[in-house]
């Protein structure tokens, strides 16, 4: 959820209604960071968590950049862009680390790897918690072992950039259903389950499988408080659950989102995308151009394959309805809430 | 589960623990089909089901039938077969539905496809269950549609074949958690969760979701009355999530199974792999030597992704460990049934 969706406003909402919001800020600057953070905290006393990239440095050959580059244009023209720019290579990693330490942000939370572990005892040092994103056991008993607090384990529904930091991504698609059952009997921290948790549905039934919270993601992007361009939440309230695909396109990272021409036309693409981040550099002014023009066609749309149980609701609502749906699901429709709660 | 793992032993000692037994007879002749169900009628007087598959007649031309199985001499070499046998195309399904309405088979289920109306219309009339396979909710609609009393909703985790078919398999890969809700929501008829779910937790988890029931393969695959190859079970209880594949490769329909040399070697072919059941037909006397022969590294594995959770204990074992989970998750430790339960 890095970019636009998660809102002061919306981590605050979550928060206030007994969540933990978090500010998805793999792409913010550090400036725009820290004020991001300064607002929540004028919306919320609550703990609330903030996630970033953990950055990686692919050696990617100027060829396949330039090659990429020149097929871009074909987009480039449409939007009225100045052709085969040079990238924007930015890695901010370091400089983000520091404004959570230096805020002492309640939370920290990443994916697409794992840090060193002096970084996680740092944040330790700091009192601030700290969570991981793994897509299989092995990477979650690596997360394990280097101190966090707790592991997300991110089922192939999800929406979004996979996490995945070990394996090749297609290896680590495992459905949350089997994936967090896994892990759980193999950690010992808790496991935070996410991928197509949609409601309170999900929220029970992640709990049934041993997770001791969950992450929900696609399930925000279409609430009121929600940044995500309005003509992204049109396409996720209208999207069936047949309709996401996992694609590279975009930023050279797999990552599930709704098929539309952009993806369309990359797949048919001969050569190599160059990994990330050097393709989601690329195609940064063709994804904000497109977002300007409304052109939904050339837009990241990210979203898991829940997307049909999205609805559209401020996001205290959406909580609220998903909070009674897991009472009367564990608790009966009378709401006793002594038997089978965890 | 067609071929060996679904035993008449397995099929009853499941139905005499309380759950609906089911024989996997999509590749059995009718009299071989006749003779299973008399012998699961004399080990158990409770319903159980026959699931079949629903043929398709794709039309593949001579040269990728004769490219394909010329490729497979490699592995016949090895396995000492004769070299390009002519395939053996039998299409059973009407023999075998006879069978099943002289028979009045309690409950008949079926993948791969949809049958006519008139097929339903005929086994209900003889007070047949009918309960179809959907990975999609535009393929439960359907098969709503044409009259099926219940509909397993197929995740992406599940081992052995996708039983898509109405759309291209790729876009029909949702996983169970996501999948289970939105069908749930779609159609008044019961919904049967699949795919990823292997013990107490997955069978709680999907009832949360849902679901008014689940189907489990894998889980029995290692079962002691499963009638899976020795070196079958084997490779399940050892496997890990990231080790299964959807692979064409031995059938020409994509199926779920633990990553082998044929399976790897097999996505080296440049050619285009005939769709199933030509595949099929081209590729079984090789998977039938190497069984023989114990040969892994040929043989169809399949299982889905929940593999880390299989234990081989007999049927009935696994059912009463299962069954104490859910009870102790839906009810508490105290195991009141009052509240929680559906």
């Amino acid at each position: 959820m890095a970019g636009g969706p998660t809102t002061p406003a919306l981590v605050a909402a979550v928060s206030n209604t007994g969540g933990l919001g978090t500010l998805g800020a793999g792409y913010m600057s550090p400036d725009a960071l820290r004020s991001a953070i300064g607002e929540i905290r004028n919306f919320t006393k609550r703990p609330f968590a903030v996630n970033l990239f953990i950055p990686s440095e692919p050696r990617v050959p100027d060829a396949v950049v330039v090659d990429m580059n020149q097929f871009l244009d074909r987009f480039r023209v449409e939007l009225g862009l100045p052709l085969t720019p040079a990238p924007n290579m930015t890695q901010r990693f370091h400089e983000q680390l520091q404004v959570i330490l230096d805020e002492r942000v309640p939370v920290f939370s990443f994916t697409f790897g794992i840090p060193d572990s002096e970084v996680v005892a740092e944040l330790k040092a700091r009192d601030i918690a700290v969570i991981g994103t793994a897509t299989t056991v092995h990477e979650a008993l690596m997360l394990e072992e280097i101190g966090v607090d707790a592991v997300v384990a991110q089922g192939s529904e999800a929406g979004g950039h996979r996490g995945t930091f070990a394996h090749p991504f297609e290896q680590a698609m495992i459905g949350t259903m089997a994936l967090v059952p896994q892990v759980a009997d193999h950690v010992r921290i808790p496991v935070v389950a996410s991928g197509g948790i949609m409601d309170g549905r999900g929220i029970a039934a992640s709990l049934m499988l041993g997770a001791s919270g969950v992450q929900m993601g696609t399930a925000f992007l279409t609430a009121e408080e929600s940044g995500a361009h309005p003509r992204h939440k049109e396409a996720v309230l209208k999207s069936s659950e047949d309709e996401t695909v996992v694609t590279a396109a975009f930023s050279g990272k797999p990552a599930r989102g709704i098929r539309n021409r952009f993806v369309e036309e990359m797949s048919q693409y001969n050569g190599e995308i160059p990994e990330y981040p050097v393709q989601n550099a690329l195609t940064q002014d063709i994804r904000q151009a497109a977002a300007k023009l409304n052109r939904d066609d050339m837009m990241s749309m990210w979203a898991g394959q829940g997307v049909r149980l999205a609805k559209s609701k401020s996001a205290r609502e959406l909580m609220l309805d998903w909070i009674h749906q897991v009472d009367t699901l564990l608790c009966g429709p009378a709401g006793g809430s002594q038997s089978a709660r965890r």
